[in-house]
This record gives C-alpha cells, sequence and structure tokens, in this order.
C-alpha cells in the first residue's frame, strides 16, 4: 500500500490516525463452537469466531472454515452445521475447539461435551450450549483462504432458563462472551436498546 | 416446524432446552457504522450489526444491508465502503445511524461526527471512530430481506492511541462494544488469549 502524506498529514490535523497494513480487524465478532457430522459418522467441532448474521429472513448465518481443517470435507458431504452459542462456562472449551484438531481428538469427550440431537438437521447439538441453531448450506463461497458457508437456520433450541415466567426470551441470561483482536471477552454493562437514541430524542420533545 | 416430542424429551432429561422459531439469534455481534458514497456524492452511514469477518487472506469482511435503504443503491454504484469501528463514546451515534435514514438527514452533521478521506477508496472515513476499514466490493450475494456484499479490506486506519511506544497495536484500548438481541453491551472482563487452553495444559506438564 502507498502512503499518500497528503491525506495522513490531513488526518493528524484533529485525530490522530496511522495506517495499518490491511487486516481483518473486526471486532469483536462472536466465537461459536459449530458441531458438524453426524451421531454415527465423523461427528466434530470446530471453533469458528468468523461467523455472522448475513440475512434475517429467511434467517442466515454465515460461518467461514480453512479448508484444511477436519471439518471442511464433513460441512461439504453433509450441508449441515448447528451454531452453538458458548456460555462463559464455556470459554475454556470454546478454545480447546479451536485449537485442537477432530482428525486426532474426540472434541466432545475432551472437552466434556454432550452430544444432542437436533431437531431437524442429522448434526448434533451441544447439550451445555444455552442456543444451538440448527442450519442447512444454502451458499457456498470460495474467498481465499476460507470457504464462506452460507447456513439457512432451520431450528433454533434454547435453555428454558432463558426464559421468564412469561415466556420471554432473554439472552442476556446466557452469559454469552466475544473475540476481539485474539482475546475472549465477557460482555459487561448493557449501554442500550436498538433505537433508544430516538426514544430519547422523543421523550425530549 | 413439526416438534418431534422424543427428541425434545430425551434432550429435557438433563439440560432441559426448548425449541424456539428459526430465527437469527447469533450474538454477540459487531455494530458498526458503514460509511459509503463519495465526499461530493451522497455521502452516508448506516450501521449494520449484521457483518462479519469472512476471509484471513486476503482479508474479507461481509455486511448486509436491505434493498430499501438509502444506501443500498450507493453500495451497488459505488463498489466501495468502509467499516468503521465504534468506540463506547460513539454508541448513540451508532444506534441514530441504524435508526435514522439518510434520505432524511445528513447523518454526519445531525450525529457529530467528522468525514476525513479514505487512503484507498473514495468513501470518506469516520475520523471518530478509532479504526476504520477500507473495503472494495468483491462478491455480492441476494438472500432474501437482506444483500451480502463481501469487501476485501484494501486500507486500514488506526488511532494512534491504540499502539504503545513499541509500536504494539492494543485494540482493547478503543473501547469497543458488542451487540446482542437488541441490546448493546460493552465489552467487559477479558477471559483468555486464543490458545490459553493448550498453553495452560503445556504448563501442566
Amino acid at each position: 500500500m502507498r502512503l499518500e502524506m497528503e491525506k495522513l498529514f490531513a488526518l493528524q490535523a484533529d485525530d490522530v490516525k496511522v495506517p495499518w497494513p490491511p487486516a481483518a480487524v473486526l471486532a469483536p465478532v462472536p466465537a461459536v463452537i459449530v458441531s458438524c457430522g453426524r451421531p454415527d459418522a465423523c461427528p466434530n467441532l470446530i471453533t469458528v469466531a468468523w461467523a455472522g448474521t448475513v440475512n434475517s429472513d429467511p434467517p442466515m448465518i454465515s460461518i467461514s472454515v480453512r479448508p484444511e481443517r477436519y471439518s471442511f470435507p464433513i460441512l461439504l458431504d453433509t450441508g449441515e452445521f448447528v451454531v452453538n452459542l458458548p456460555s462463559r462456562k464455556m470459554a475454556r472449551a470454546t478454545d480447546q475447539c479451536g485449537v485442537l484438531s477432530g482428525r486426532k481428538v474426540d472434541k466432545f469427550a475432551h472437552c466434556g461435551l454432550t452430544a444432542k440431537p437436533g431437531l431437524v438437521t442429522s448434526c448434533p447439538v451441544i447439550g451445555e450450549a444455552p442456543v444451538n441453531l440448527e442450519c442447512k448450506v444454502r451458499h457456498r463461497l470460495d474467498l481465499g483462504s476460507h470457504t464462506m458457508f452460507v447456513g439457512e437456520v432451520v431450528a433454533v433450541q434454547a435453555a428454558q432458563r432463558l426464559f421468564d415466567e412469561k415466556g420471554r426470551f432473554g439472552l442476556e441470561k446466557a452469559g454469552l462472551f466475544a473475540f476481539a483482536h485474539g482475546h475472549y471477552y465477557e460482555l459487561g454493562a448493557q449501554i442500550g436498546k436498538f433505537g433508544w437514541s430516538a426514544e430519547k430524542r422523543k421523550n425530549k420533545k
């Protein structure tokens, strides 16, 4: 990248910025444990931080996986995966499922996680995860180091403890955590609700 | 979705789960302010929570935008966008840029944000954002309610305050926040570093 000094000096006028080599430093991102395979054929777990919501209706999530990963041919073969949202208690298992390979280790056993049946897919879901999102692959894009799988969410299971007595879903009870530039972080104080800036404006009037 | 009661009862044995209608409840996700357009032609800001990293090499980020949004034809036309990571101080502006429409409001002016030149693209970047990721659109997928734009990160600007005296980049100084199921959250305590579960095992030996 050629530095354009004129632009840089202009920026330094009131907010000093420095150029940085192009990198995917988007943060925070989720760190989810993806389960794939079938209970009787190569069930595996792989932690994915390159994951995101990509569509609301129908609900779709993307995960990106390197072709050299053990889970890759399983994903290609079955066309199904489950995004398991880990709780704080599962942070160590999340890290393990990102570091270890299913070629050498049965990650369910190694990490003390329980495989449970899915509602709609043949993939195992993680019993301990407060939320399981079962997905069917609708699109695949080879992007370079990673292949992106776009999955439609076809079934959701959530821990009963996340619902209050009126049946309202409270994801804040799940104890989720985030990933940012190589580190895992708990979610901290709530700042506000989507749309809160408009509500305050209305109240002022 | 037909409920398969047998499966449900099996799950309830030791970890009570309930089925939930299919939805994209992946969380936490980033809430970023995307800038698009050109300084002299429709510069606009749009907050996007449907964003994620999708590739490492080359670095790529996806953002998903509804076709009815004011920014949509601008993205189609220019093939460029900037992902601006907002700091905690910019949470209100982030919410405003998600609620308001560029058809009615100059969001830069309304939110008190400063348009600065990009290094490589013609899009304005947000001066106040600690990190700006300039992207060129490489793929587009129409998924239903949203269209996903996959952008290659072609330039990065980061606030100088994020670097220490040895030039090491510390994204934790940026004061980023996350979005989860309709709410914005500060990042809380650091749980660990990617790979920490393996390091601990080594130390024990």
